[in-house]
């Protein structure tokens, strides 16, 4: 699905070439504190599609990511999160079931722990400014680049060296604009907010870098009016942000990255199953028959998934996966599963129960929520827009 | 420039396809009256790009038909021209001067009688529902169609046989996204208002048969909710309306249509040129040296052009331009000249001189005269919008 945290399970650190942003230049320093050294506050934006009930990936990979962030910011810091409706109808959908996935997403940021007091919690569709930046930005991005970009071809099953053209198949009706031009609307959902700091799979790595020059390119065509600081550009260039968990696999092909498009429900937990749901699905995880238990991503991809949930849900159990599996390696397998079980249980279960209270209306009503979330993120949006507005001409001066 | 009445001088009756909406399927009925027969009023959309002060091809194939509409439509009919902005800048454009441009296009649009009491005249930019519904429509508009429109090409110089990406010279930076999608803007802008009827020129057929096109697909997708009356869809196929002006040709180059981009300013008369500018022009624009005056654009396109503005200018001087042309067979050219210009300067110059004193705030400042028609544009859009937004799932229900 073309957005962050859709492939967000990926997280982890990645080197990204340096930004424009003066914010952005050490950016260990900004991570710490930003007032003391005069750079400006971080601000922080990740979106996710409304596609139901998140899954363990999600959750560890990017939601329990997001809240931690939020819950160690700094008060001068600012938080949004969007679920991104707009991308998520570059492939088709029912709208009854979007309609009811949009509020899933929301009862499930809820229930992470994202706290609309603090954080811009939002529909992607409810702020028009995604789609007007959107097409500002499309007069400036270029066709040969956007046919070069990866994930337009994966939606499709298409190879990577694909081009949008290069066959009667791929001018099929198949392509739609929507889908081939998603990185320039992505783009804009970031740098509408003079986002710093984006958390962001490494798959969406490609699309950050697009981000990036897509700013730079109009920083360049527009620069800002002359200011005290004019140093500060009308878009800034986004840093992409460290995610300490990593990459949960299925738990029936242990290969592939959990997935909610996967055909076979066993294949994933989600933050809703039951205790006996969880405990059933782990135990038909598909592992080895190797003795003993250790730690092999390559070689033993089941088990070293297993011991990889068990390190990342319960944060500081271990100073690495390999050094927690160090610690069963006289299980059995099926004690080890037991031990991985409970431990999700232990995690999720306040997560699901939390989720279906969101649902029954616990934390008030989800549009009214809604509502707080557009309100705030439409305001920085807007201020954002009068002066890309002014920048390009589209103003009345 | 790729929107509707850049390209009007056009104008002239274009056979359509059968329209989807009821309303559309007698359009000569529709025409007339409306409420006789049940049939719901007309609503009336067309855009123009601001470029600059309007030249005689502008005001005979677009902007006085926009206001003959307008005076002779029926209490209950709904007119909108837009200043097409975010078109205009699917090409380089400076800021600075898009920004005098649509000042310009305002003043001039107000100097050919548009009322904002009667019509609703707005900045496209300023109603970002357009931007909305054109991203949604994207996630429908199929790549390989948009790749078999023309306009990208002629824009480009490219052959009409071009695709996107059919060699490297195409995939260069030269081809933006916003130029190759600006049809599905466009499409978004008749569509978001319901528009019936769309004035519009022989070289926007094709997108306006993709707009009806994209309607049809999108009411097909997404049904309209049962109501007392089912056949309404969400989104109107429009209908191309019947433009009496035909295209005005360059003064210079008699073959070539008048244009803005023409590097000789003598090749166009402008709505602000002086009783001297309009005679000079006239005196200097390219004949032939055949005896006589009679009418025949293939081997007479100089003489044809005079006699064509002539017509066109002074309706019901004559049945037709090969008649007008019979009164004035003994003429010299020189003296057939006089007569164009005369007329020209009738006609023009209390056009321009209302253009200038609108400049200088004469029926008001221009920012609040956009913001009347914007307030109104919106409220309409927004209508629209709400039901687009759930019938796609985008809504909470």
């Amino acid at each position: 699905m073309p957005f962050l945290a859709r492939l967000a399970p990926r997280c982890r650190a990645i080197a990204t070439t340096p930004p424009a942003h003066p914010c952005l230049s050490n950016s260990v320093t900004c991570f710490n504190s930003s007032s003391a050294l005069d750079i400006p506050p971080r601000v922080i934006f990740s979106g996710i599609q409304p596609t139901g009930v998140p899954h363990l990936g999600n959750y560890l990979g990017a939601l329990r990511h997001w809240a931690k962030l939020q819950d160690e910011a700094s008060p001068d810091e600012k938080l949004l999160y969007s679920i991104v409706d707009l991308h998520a109808i570059t492939v088709k959908q029912d709208p009854a079931q979007l309609r009811q996935w949009r509020k899933e997403m929301l009862a499930s940021l809820l229930a992470v722990g994202l706290d609309p007091k603090r954080s811009i919690i939002f529909c992607q569709s409810q702020v028009p400014q995604h789609a007007e930046l959107m097409w500002i930005l499309s007069c400036n991005a270029s066709m040969g680049y956007l046919s070069r970009m990866t994930q337009w071809k994966s939606k499709l099953s298409l190879p990577q060296t694909a081009s949008p053209f290069d066959s009667p198949k791929l001018s099929s009706p198949a392509l739609k604009l929507g889908l081939f031009s998603y990185p320039v609307l992505q783009a804009a959902d970031i740098l509408l907010y003079r986002t710093t700091h984006v958390p962001v799979g490494e798959d969406q790595s490609q699309h950050l870098e697009f981000s990036r020059e897509i700013a730079s390119s109009f920083n360049h065509l527009f620069p800002p009016p002359p200011s005290p600081n004019p140093s500060v550009p009308i878009l800034v260039p986004p840093e992409t942000i460290l995610s300490p968990a990593k990459r949960i696999m299925s738990l029936t092909q242990p290969t592939k990255k959990m997935s909610k498009s996967d055909e076979d429900p066993r294949s994933r937990i989600l933050i809703t199953d039951s205790q006996e749901e969880i405990y059933k699905k782990i135990k038909s995880a598909l592992t080895d028959s190797i003795d003993g238990i250790s730690y092999d991503p390559d070689t033993r991809p089941g088990v070293s998934n297993l011991i990889d949930i068990m390190y990342h849900m319960d944060e500081g159990v271990a100073s690495s996966a390999e050094e927690l599996a160090k610690d069963f390696k006289g299980l059995s397998m099926r004690a080890l599963k037991e031990k991985v079980a409970e431990t999700i249980e232990v995690h999720i279960r306040p997560v699901g129960e939390r989720y279906e209270a969101n649902l029954r209306g616990a934390t008030g009503d989800l549009a009214d929520i809604a509502e707080i979330g557009r309100v705030g993120a439409e305001r920085r949006a807007e201020a954002t827009m009068r002066e890309v507005r002014e920048a390009v001409g589209l103003s009345w001066g």
